[in-house]
């Protein structure tokens, strides 16, 4: 088994992170929707007041293997605000490739992000799974999260393209 | 019918906020989950690096009327970041008040979300509904969004409490 660590992206990581965000895209069957660049990625992860934070997981060479350490997985997320808690984290994404599931690295960067959520005060994380994707949402649920679209009945809505733009009269 | 006008919400608002945030939790039948304080929400909203934005609907007096303007509604929203778009908006709360429903306040705040997220260069916004609102779906869905949950799948997922410690090892 390989040994993995877990640490904060750094903005060299941006070119891999996209290469995943778009694997994760196709897994989720929604590749189309990918818009994003690696230049905005270094941009707005980057800057002076980032608009997201990110972890990747990362495998370490065995002894006496040539090549360095190499990313297979990411966790990325960023603060949100509810109004009955104050400040929290939400996980936008998280991904690892299929060569390294059942290794526990998903756990490794779940594990990670709530350690991240507690030192910053936070007293919980978010996160969306599609219905389908039963390894995730066993996953979440074998770690204790609630699944509030099933437990309360929470939908999620989405604004975009020409209804926002109809609202906004422009 | 009032006249209602939407603007920013300011610091000495909070109070009633406060009180909007707990009316919206008791419609929603979730009010034993509000643990927030208006110390809190004037620190979040308005110190230099605000973690939440908030509009306020706030209906005028009437020509002759002795008593000033007075708030009947909000819209909690703050920045989240997506992997396939950028940068986006995320309408936390949506509230008006009962007496003032069916004057399409609701849209006048939905509306300026709109706007705003536009001129900040996001390109959609999400929120969520709990499934028997059907006041509440019925609207977004006329104003164009899109439920997220039953068309692609969505669930929200939730990590908090003991789960949270004990992710983190504390």
């Amino acid at each position: 088994m390989a040994c993995v660590r877990i640490r904060e992206a750094i903005e060299e990581d941006c070119g891999t992170i996209l290469r995943l965000i778009r694997e994760l895209a196709e897994y989720e069957k929604l590749s189309d929707q990918v818009k994003i660049s690696e230049e905005a990625l270094r941009a707005d992860g980057f800057g002076k007041n980032p608009f997201y934070h990110c972890l990747v997981a990362e495998v370490l060479p065995a002894p006496g293997e040539p090549q360095g350490p190499y990313v297979v997985g990411y966790g990325l997320y960023y603060f949100i605000y509810s109004t009955w808690k104050g400040r929290n984290v939400y996980l936008e994404d998280i991904y690892v490739q299929p060569e390294y599931w059942g290794q526990g690295v998903g756990s490794k960067i779940i594990k990670k992000v709530a350690e991240v959520a507690l030192d910053k005060g936070c007293s919980q994380f978010r996160l969306a799974v599609l219905d389908w994707n039963k390894r995730a949402t066993d996953l979440y649920k074998a770690l204790g999260a609630q699944d509030l679209t099933e437990a309360e009945g929470w939908h999620s809505f989405r604004f975009e393209g020409e209804a926002m733009r109809k609202l906004a009269g422009k």
